[in-house]
C-alpha cells in the first residue's frame, strides 16, 4: 500500500518502560502482533539496556527475535552504546535507534556518558552497522527542552546535527522527550534543521504532556516532516526525565493525519482496539482520544462526518 | 495589560447548553465571576433562545444583567433572531453573537429558518444595533463540516462572508461546530477568508471532538488569527448537532498560546481552578488537560520546564 507518512509505534519501548506494571516478553509480543495486524509497519520493539536500570525492557532480545523471524516489518531496538548495538544485532534487529541528548545533563542521566563519549559510541556503531547491513537511526533527545537545563538552544541542536552528519548518521529523529515543545518552537527548530537535513530523512517524536502532541505534529507536517514516532494508547514517559508523560497516541496521530489527507496505511478502527488492549495489559487508562470519536460514530450507527 | 490574543470563554453558553445537569442563573453567575477573576475579559454569558428548546439557557437575561452592571468585561449573548436581540439588549448586553449556518440543513435545525431568512434577521439586528450602540459579532456555524450535509465547500463560506460584509457585519467568527476540522482544512479555509476579511476582525471557534482543537487553533494562529472561542473545562456540545462534543478547553488554549509567546492576559493556574469548579458544578469530568501538567509541576515542587 502506498503511504504518505511513516509512523513508528514506540509503545512497546517508550510506552512501556515507565509503567508501574511490567509486561512479560510474551505480552509485549502480543501487543506488537496486534499493532502489525492493524497495519503498523514500523515498530520500536525494545531497548538493549540494563534490566536493573529499566526492568520493563528485560527480555527485549526475546521480543525482537520473535517478531523479526516472523513478520516483514521495520523493527528497531533502542541502543545506548556499542554493547547494546551488539546485543540488538544478535537478537536479529535490522535497525537500531541510537539516542543522544542535546544537553550534557540529560545525556549523563540517560546513559552516564558525556555527549562527546556518546558520539564516539555512535561512530563505532555506524562502522559496525555498515558491515552488518543494519540501519541506524539517531534520536536527538531533549531537542526542544531539557528537564535539567531548560530550553535547548536551536544552535545546539543544529551543531549536533552537523556532528552527526559528519559521522555518517543519515536518519535523524528530533525528540521532545518531556513534551515541552509548542507549535511555534517546533516550527522554529524544524525550519532551521530542514536546511541542513533532507526532511525525508528526518523524523519527530512528540509527547503529549501539555496536550500539544497533535498540534506539534501538525506544525511538523507543515514544515515537511513525514516520519513520526507515536505510542499506542498514548502510553509513555521517560524514567530519567522528571515530569515526562505519555507519547502522542498513535491512534490520535493516525486520525489527524488521515483527516488531513495523508495516508498512513493503518486501519484506525483496528488500531483503537489495540489501544484498548494496551490499556488492559498495562492497567492504565490510556491517553488516546480517537476511540471516543469512533464510539460516537458507532453509537450513531452511521458515519457522522 | 497588553495582550496578543483575545479569548472569549463560551463555557457559560456553549459549554452548558448541552449538559445533563442544568445550572441555575446563580451558579452560572458564580462561574462567570471566577472566569473574570482569572483574567478572562470576554465571555459569552448566555443565549436568548426559547427555554423550552434549550432549558439550560433559561434566565440568561438575569445572568447578563448581573454581570453587565458589575464588571467591565466584554459580555456577549447569543441571539438567533431579532426577538433574541431585543431581549439581550433589554438585559443590558453591549454585544451580541448572531449565529448563521453555512448549510441550509443545519440552519433549519438550529433556528428553523432558511439561511436567507437568517440574513434578513441579521440585517434588522445590524440596523437596531447601530442605534443602540451594541456590537454585533456574526458566527458562521458548520464552516468546515455540517453533520447533515458533510464537508462545507470553501466557496460556500466565502460567499456567505461576502453577503455578511455587504450587510455590514464587520466581526466574524468561523465555527467548527462539530469538531470535524483538521489543521489542513483550517489552514485551507482561513487562507481564503483572510483575503476577504481583515484577520484582526476574524475569530475561530473549535471543538475538541477529534482531539484536534489545539492543533486547529495553532494552524489558525499561523494564518494570523488572534481571536478564539474556548470553553472552561472543555465543556460543550451542540444540542442540535449529532456527535458534537466539548469545545476546546480554555485552559489548554491559554497554556498553548502562552507557551507560543502570545499573551492572553489570563492566569493559567487560576483558570485551572475554575476548570475544577466547572467540573464540580456540572458533575462532568472536564476535558481540560492543562491542569494535569500544572499538578505535575506542583508535585515536583519546582517549575519543571
Amino acid at each position: 500500500m502506498q503511504t504518505d507518512v511513516l509512523i513508528t509505534d514506540v509503545g512497546p519501548r517508550d510506552g512501556l518502560q515507565n509503567q508501574s506494571r511490567i509486561l512479560s516478553p510474551a505480552q509485549r509480543i502480543a501487543l506488537i502482533e496486534q499493532l502489525i495486524a492493524a497495519g503498523v509497519r514500523s515498530i520500536e520493539a525494545g531497548a538493549m539496556v540494563s534490566p536493573k536500570a529499566v526492568p520493563a525492557m528485560a527480555g527485549s532480545d526475546e521480543v525482537i527475535a520473535s517478531i523479526a523471524t516472523r513478520y516483514p516489518v521495520q523493527l528497531q531496538a533502542l541502543v545506548p552504546n556499542v554493547k547494546g548495538y551488539q546485543l540488538a544485532v544478535q537478537a536479529g534487529a535490522k535497525a537500531v535507534l541510537f539516542v543522544i541528548c542535546a544537553s550534557q545533563s540529560m545525556n549523563q542521566k540517560n546513559v552516564r556518558l558525556s555527549v562527546e563519549d556518546s558520539l564516539l559510541q555512535l561512530q563505532q556503531i555506524l562502522q559496525l552497522a555498515t558491515q552488518d547491513q543494519v540501519e541506524v537511526l539517531t534520536c536527538i533527545a531533549v531537542a526542544w527542552h531539557c528537564p535539567f537545563e531548560g530550553k535547548t538552544p536551536v544552535a545546539t541542536v543544529s551543531q549536533l546535527v552537523t556532528q552527526l552528519q559528519r559521522l555518517g548518521a543519515s536518519q535523524l529523529v528530533l525528540a521532545d522527550t518531556i513534551g515541552a515543545a509548542n507549535p511555534a518552537s517546533v516550527r522554529h527548530l524544524l525550519q532551521v534543521i530542514v536546511q541542513q537535513q533532507d526532511a525525508a530523512l528526518l523524523g519527530c517524536h512528540f509527547h503529549d504532556t501539555r496536550a500539544m502532541g497533535l498540534a506539534n505534529a501538525a506544525a511538523a507536517v507543515d514544515v515537511g516532516i513525514r516520519r513520526f514516532d507515536a505510542a499506542i494508547g498514548g502510553l509513555g514517559g521517560c524514567p530519567f526525565a522528571p515530569g515526562a508523560t505519555g507519547n502522542v497516541a498513535t491512534e490520535d496521530l493516525v486520525m489527524m493525519l488521515e483527516q488531513m489527507g495523508l495516508r498512513t496505511g493503518i486501519d484506525l478502527a483496528a488500531l483503537c482496539q489495540v489501544g484498548t488492549f494496551a490499556g488492559e495489559l498495562t492497567g492504565q487508562c490510556t491517553g488516546g482520544r480517537a476511540d471516543r470519536w469512533r464510539q460516537l460514530q458507532l453509537a450513531a450507527q452511521q458515519p457522522l462526518y
